[in-house]
């Protein structure tokens, strides 16, 4: 009778479900200090708005009425796959109250319907920031919004022991310039076979760019080349120079990611290369790309995604550039927490138990806590005037650090953990800092 | 070209969402003050699960993969409608890892395929909190829910303006032994029946009950009579003494909603009635019962309810019985914000725009911005090196209170509401406590 966790769609305990908490808060903390505004859109979009980008169609989940009336088109709404497409409609059906340049960040649930497998979930929590022009928008936006999410996860390392990142980035433009200061038309065709480096093997690549593509031997190692500069510095430059390829689309591309190395490198020094084989799909971003690991969570595949778009939105007259970096919080978490390398000190928010004497005195337990919840104390009374060892386990089993006595002779109250108890009073009693909530850290 | 909203489910504007953040927060605040512990489960459950009710099957968002593969059965997912089915699910699956009774709180978003209309949407958020034990639940859970939630109401009463609330409480135990008292054996078919009080009117019912049912016309009126009472204190027992009907189910009703509305009145004076006529639907909880109406909003219904169970959960051998109550938070706000009645001080998190004189100097921007965020001040740096009055109405139209503006002769900050301009160093100025953040309020 017991039901069956579903596949892919992954839920935590109480104690889990405080740590996601935690690193929630967290992120919200460094994006709202970046001046980032809260916005949530609904889970549902037009399928029309889902399937337009295309090659993710077969991943949406469609959701309709299950007696959706006669003539009534039931298939027309999809769960959103991520949170790119419903900003983008966000922002067009919203563009006249907004103001632009447009910062927001988003935290929700995506769906898509993969088959699940490692770090690979059906329902999962996102956490995107993205920068938002009419028009135009400047340059600048693609340094900040990598350092404020480095600075997001790294808050999350400082503060919890999430692992550290490296964030991987490059600049579509300057592939493009390159490809094409090599002599090549459809730079797209090349960006396609160097990005199955990995998979393939440079050998291979480059049999695919001289037999498919028609490139000399010599431009085909060039391209190769290209993809293996990966450098913390803005050494990069220099790299690319030396193969002796010349494009103004090139130098576009290697200034605006010098830049965003140069800015990394200063405010948080070894979190961020410059890496020339990263491409991130193919024809949806058109600058900056940004691609993150995790340390020791290679296998997850990037932990943190995003880049430039040219056109996020348009109306036909206006056009609206954007900038944007989204991390996979599920992803992060749920094998930190399945694992147990990730944990909270206790499974609910109470710090203080007041025990129950007799159930004839229950009420004055109840204005124990209501006097140490008047100062911010998270307090519970206990459920049922059981022995007072009983009582003690009730606490201990949930994690709460204090248990409350009253009595004739005056309060105490007793840190469970330690078994000291004193005297107290619940007017001016306060617990040390690091208990009033449950704190959040690395297990080794 | 600009999107339609979807009718059903309302989106909020950034300023909207500061609000709607603002409520969260809050009431997560209370509910972690009384140490219930947070969860969340997935949004879609299995059909099986969610239409074991019966009654609210057809408003059931069924969820399918678009390219569901051969023989793969799509269509036994759905989207939550409400969280107590989820929670019930959730704890079946865990029992093993809760300890019980186990105190949770949930806020997520459900959806309803109903026809929009005021006060109803497809989508909106939902604030529960239960208490469910095991096998057993001791009733002062009843009392505690009702507190607990009534003290996180009056909370967003006081801090924002939300408007007042009043909760209609009574106990289906007292109805049921009323009724059986007076020789009825079909309990169920004169509640039924006395339940279109306010849609039929009284004699319409008292006919009813007397000609489908066989009540005679005293037994009807008492019935009638019954469900006219609302007391604010407890005087609502003698005056169901005085109708004289007895049965032992009635004494227990009797003394369960008194302890209740007791509790109340000594904590949340006004905020809670008797109302012995509130049914909450049919069969589906077994004691307790809430309704809370909002002052001036009377016309959305219900702004939070629920009841006890005395079966949550069962998996055959054991039972968990449970008692809780939900708020609708879509409800309460959604008009609220429409009609501008609760509002933000600004649309952005941010406190203080650093201006920008020129962009070489942004570096100096944006270390000032840092140094404010070291001291977790919400702060932006200008996107562009305009002329100082257009980056002041880029401050004006977020509502950002502070310019902060460089220079060789020093640092100055200009507070744009007052126009006042004065010297100050990023590392030790701190805004007025009431400009750090959004301020929520009521507006006239």
């Amino acid at each position: 009778m017991r039901p069956k966790p579903l596949s892919g769609f992954p839920e935590f305990l109480p104690a889990g479900r405080i740590v996601e908490q935690a690193v929630l808060d967290s992120l919200r903390q460094t994006f709202e200090l970046h001046g980032f505004a809260s916005i949530e859109t609904r889970a549902v979009e037009t399928m029309d708005a889902l399937t337009r980008k295309g090659e993710i169609t077969k991943e949406v989940y469609v959701v309709r009425r299950l007696h959706a009336a006669e003539g009534e088109t039931g298939d027309d709404l999809g769960l959103h796959f991520d949170l790119t497409v419903p900003f983008a409609r966000y922002v067009l059906e919203n563009a006249g109250h907004l103001a632009f340049p447009f910062r927001r960040y988003q935290v929700q649930k995506v769906w898509r319907g993969e088959r699940p497998q490692e770090g690979r979930y059906r329902e999962f929590v996102q956490a995107d920031i993205d920068v938002v022009g009419e028009n135009t928008l400047a340059g600048h936006h693609d340094v900040e919004v990598a350092l404020v999410m480095l600075e997001a996860l790294e808050t999350l390392h400082t503060r919890f022991g999430v692992p550290p990142v490296v964030m991987h980035v490059n600049n579509r433009k300057l592939a493009e310039g390159f490809y094409r200061g090599l002599g090549v038309e459809d730079h797209m065709a090349v960006l396609q076979r160097v990005d199955k480096l990995d998979k393939i093997g440079p050998d291979a690549v480059a049999a695919l760019l001289v037999d498919e593509l028609g490139l000399s031997a010599e431009a085909a190692a060039k391209c190769l080349e290209l993809a293996t500069i990966c450098t913390p510095d803005t050494s990069f430059v220099e790299r690319v120079r030396a193969l002796g390829v010349q494009h103004e689309l090139l130098d576009e591309g290697l200034a605006a990611l010098a830049e965003v190395v140069e800015a990394a490198e200063a405010a948080v020094p070894g979190r961020l290369v410059a890496d020339l084989k990263i491409a991130r799909g193919l024809d949806y971003y058109t600058g900056t790309v940004y691609e993150t690991e995790m340390a020791g969570f290679e296998s997850l595949g990037s932990i943190c995604s995003g880049g430039r778009y040219d056109a996020l939105a348009t109306d036909g007259k206006r056009t609206w550039p954007g900038v944007g970096i989204s991390v996979g919080v599920t992803r992060i978490l749920a094998p930190l927490i399945a694992k147990g390398e990730l944990v909270a000190s206790r499974s609910v928010p109470t710090c203080v138990l007041v025990a129950v004497d007799a159930e004839e005195t229950r009420g004055t337990a109840l204005a124990t806590a209501a006097a140490l919840r008047a100062r911010g104390i998270p307090t519970e009374v206990a459920p049922k005037a059981d022995k007072f060892g009983k009582q003690i386990r009730y606490a201990d089993r949930r994690g709460i650090p204090f248990v409350w006595f009253g009595g004739a002779e005056g309060d105490s109250v007793k840190d469970i953990r330690s078994g000291e108890q004193v005297p107290a009073d619940a007017a001016t009693w306060t617990p040390p800092a690091g208990d009033l909530r449950p704190s959040v850290g690395r297990q080794a």
